[in-house]
Formats: structure tokens, sequence, C-alpha cells
């Protein structure tokens, strides 16, 4: 029962380049988080596309919904920017009934030591794994249903719809 | 619907003393790994003891029993040296049905950087609000039953009675 | 004996700000690195400005030059952004001769993890403990006098005028 | 102009070792120190052993002060464990008068993030460039001669002789 991870980008992936003091994409942090984490849990990652979730269009949506669609395991993590994150969910959960897919993200880059990333990687995994068909985001230890939740942007943390801002 | 996290010391709460070049327990990191995991549940904490999981005695792991039992959360975490943690998961398992038990811990210290730690911790947190009752091990991205897991000290890791070593 | 240390910002202490995943200035960094680094010189700190270099303007550079001048300590390091490092050191070479100044900076945040900064910051003390009067600029290792270096961009170094970039 | 650099272990170079729960040496971390810092002097790296200095023998240190004897570089540091640090730079001190050498260390070994190896080795790779031939301890940001310096086990400093403990 092997879990898929489609990786698209994200604060998750970011980097500092050091010639330019810019915020940049280069490879995806998955494989060595996943070392790190001991993971022993079998794996098939892909990355989709690296961008910046405030940059993804419709196409690139598609193109995960797609990727979703055509995986051969049930279980599927996506990572994610958290800016567009709820938007990409409501896409997965009105499409997809048959299976299980948990995105997340990170509101600190993985390379940079202060990361949320491994935190909510573990986290993801975990609910890939137990809960039933459907598109779920896990973020601040939390799990929401895609059409129950939204992003706080003056708290940077993510909740119900229900939740006072 | 707040979860309780249990803490027992193990090499996830180990801290380097530079004064003597040893290995030792402080304080817990939990309260800081919850923090950098951005980590929204409503959890309490508890210190039950801080001690390497080879020095456990029988009365200790009585403890850990009585502090589930009274727990008035009936999600619990507990984390814990993994060289007995299988011993502490049956006893528990044994003896309690009706709440979600996961133990958890790390091969290294969440102090010295590369650490499984905040893996594990998101894992074992996502585990203990999916899972029905019972006492499970969350190790290497996985869960195991208390009554199906054994901890494969060649590879460090955890591993189901199955699993050949 | 006491060195006194300039703060004057860039890459040095930026940080991550996680809700706009942008880079920002909050407070400096340097406490922590010498206490990181067990420092015990006695250094008198103030922080100057919270600058970016590239945004530094010759006001700022005077308001520079006149800590130097005021500082009753003759031994002094200034933290600084790379990017016009070179200028701020010509100004105090040409304006000061009887202390000896030392600026360093770093290629990536401390806060990120995987920084130069502390190593610089060794660098740097050491530097203006045992270098005649003077003006200089410690980065990669290596010292340069205020009057015989610039950065390489492309490589993202400081050398002297004779190398080849 | 090159620097030589002896590895001889101590803290600076301990790993953690997952699978017992224990320090040990395997590989020499300077190389990457060296990257990370963005050190762009020319070093001859040479390990001569990888030992805890509790355990080092009257031979080993001799073996030190051979190698130090051979250097084709006048320029050396020598990375050593802070315990018996001192009594290798009297060995070296009383034997070598027409080198720069530098002895330095670290209270936390470098794996484990906190540590102060980076700074030091920022430290005395500087003092190697800049102090008169003799032999030296680069610790806490200072520099001791290997005829006035003592380390301070309640306090895990280095010290002149005068200071009072």
């Amino acid at each position: 029962m092997a879990i898929r991870i489609l990786i698209t980008g994200g604060t998750f992936d970011k980097e500092y380049d050091e010639l330019h003091g810019t915020l940049y994409f280069k490879d995806t942090h998955l494989p060595e988080m996943l070392t790190l984490g001991r993971c022993r849990l079998e794996v098939q990652i892909r990355t989709v596309m690296m961008v910046d979730s405030l940059d993804m269009t419709g196409e690139d949506r598609d193109l995960v919904l797609e990727q979703c669609r055509k995986s051969p395991e049930n279980q599927i993590v996506v990572t994610h920017g958290t800016d567009t994150m709820v938007e990409t969910a409501q896409l997965l959960g009105r499409s997809i009934r048959d299976k299980t897919i948990v995105l997340t993200g990170a509101m600190v880059p993985y390379a940079f030591g202060s990361s949320d990333g491994l935190f909510n990687l573990g986290s993801a995994l975990s609910f890939a794994q137990t809960l039933p068909p459907g598109t779920y985001i896990a973020m601040n230890g939390r799990c929401f249903r895609w059409d129950n939740v939204r992003k706080n942007r003056e708290l940077g943390i993510f909740e119900t719809m229900e939740s006072q801002g």
C-alpha cells in the first residue's frame, strides 16, 4: 500500500539564492525530509511543478487534478503553497471521491531551520493513511475537510469556516 | 477535543552536556516542537518522568499506565525512548481499551538538528486524532498495533512481527 | 580591551516573514551568535541601523563613520550587507587611521541555518584583535585591505583587485 | 600561502550513533564547515587521528608534533578536544618556534546545531594568518599563548593563568 506524493512547490521547497538575496525554487526537499523522518513508508514521489501558489493558474490546478486522477495509489499527499491551498483543495474535493488526498505545506521554507514542514509532512502522511476517501488539508497539526477550511492570513493559520478570525 | 501528551523522556528529549561531554535530560522540548510545528491543537502536556527507556522500571511503566487511565482526554500521545517502547505499549494495550494511545519517540535527540522527532510528533498527533481506541506505536511514518510490533535494533527501525529483520 | 561591534543590518540579520513570504529585519542576531560561539571577549554592541546595504545612503554611511570615530574602543567590527560593503570600507579606510576596523557580513541570513555568518563573525573578531590600525573586510576566511578588495558578484565572493573574476 | 589544518578529533567531530545512543567519530566535518563558511583560503587538510582528547597518549601527541614539524606550511590550525588541548599546546609550544600554530576545538559537536565549532574555526584560521610564530589556543573568541592558558572545567571556558576560576 504505497502513498503517492505530488509536489507542486510552495514555501515548503523555497531556497535562498545567496547571489541575489531572493527566494527561489531548485529541487524539492521531500526525499531529504523523508530520510530525516526515517520514513519507511513506500512512497512514489512526483514533482508536478515547482511554483509559488500565488502564481498557480487554473491550468496548473487542472494538472494537479489530472495527476491525482491518474494515480494508481489511493492515498495521496500534495505539497502546496499555503496561499491558494484551499482553492486547489476545493477543485480536488469536488472532483475526486474515491481517494484520500491530503494537501499540506509550510509557513517557512524547510531549508531555513525553523520550518514547520517536517511536522506537517509527518502529519499529512498519517492522515493520508487513516482518513476515509475525500480531500483534506493538514496544517497546524489539524485536519480540515476541503469544504470547511480557510487560511487566516492575519494569523498565518488554517481554520474552519465557523472560526472567527 | 483536547489531546493529552505524556512525556517520559527518551532520546527525544536528551541534550548534550557540554561540561561533561555526556547526554542528559533537562527540560522537555515538546512545547518548543509544537510551536515550531505551528500546532493549533488543544493539548494538555504532562511530564511523567524524564528517563532513558532502558532505565524504565516496572513501577515507572505502571505510572504511565496510571496517567493514561486517569486522563480525561481520550486521545493520548506518549513520548518514550525507543528501546523499551514496545514493552510499555504492550502494558497499555492490554490494560486500556477505551482510549486511543499513540507512543512515539526519536532515534536522534530533537536538539541535535538531524532528529526525526518533529516528523514523528506530527505523525503521532495525527494518528491519535484518527485511529479507533487502542494502543499504537507511531514511528518511521507508520503506525503499528501494540501487539504486532518490534524494534529492529540492527536497522534502528520499527516493523511488524512478520517482517524479517 | 573591549571590542566595539556596530550593526548595520545586511543579509546577516535578515529573517523570513512567514505571513508575507518576504525577508525583513527584526532584531539583530549578534548577541545570540556570540552566545553560540561561547565568546568571552568584552564587547560593546550598538545597532546603528538595520538596512539592506543596497538601500544604504551616503548619509547612512556617514553615520557609520561617525560611530567609528566616536568609539572609545580602538578595535571595531562592523556587520554590513555585502553588496556595498566595499564602498563603506573605502569611506572608513580613507577617514580613520588610528583604529582597527573590520567589516564583515554573510551571504545567507544567520537564521537560515546554512549561513556563513558565525564563521565570519569569529573571523572578524580575531582580525580585529590582531591587525594593525586600518580598515579591512573579513569574508571567505580571508582579510582584505579596504583599498584592495571587490565583491565578485558572479561568484558571490570577495577578492583582491588583481584577481580575475 | 596555504594553511595546514591538522585534525585530531575531539568534540568538534563527534557524532551521535542513533543505533546505540552514544557519541562516536566517523568522518571529520572540516570540509563541510569550510564550505559553509564560504572559505576561500588555500588549505591542506590532514586527519592525524580521530580521538577523544582524554584518550590521547604521549605517543599521539608526538605524532601531532611530528606533523607540525613536517608541515611545509608555516601556518597551522590543529582541531583538538578541549580536555587536554592545553597539554598538546605546551608540547608544541616548547618544541616549535618557527611556525604559527593555533589549536582550537568545540564545546558541542558541530553536528548538533548549537555548536561553537564554526565560530572557533573562523577565529582560529584568522589568528593563524596574523599572529607571529608561536603556539596558541583559540577559544571563546580569544587567543591564548600556550604558556599562559588553562581550561576552567567548571565554566567550560579557557582563561589565562591569572584569571580566577
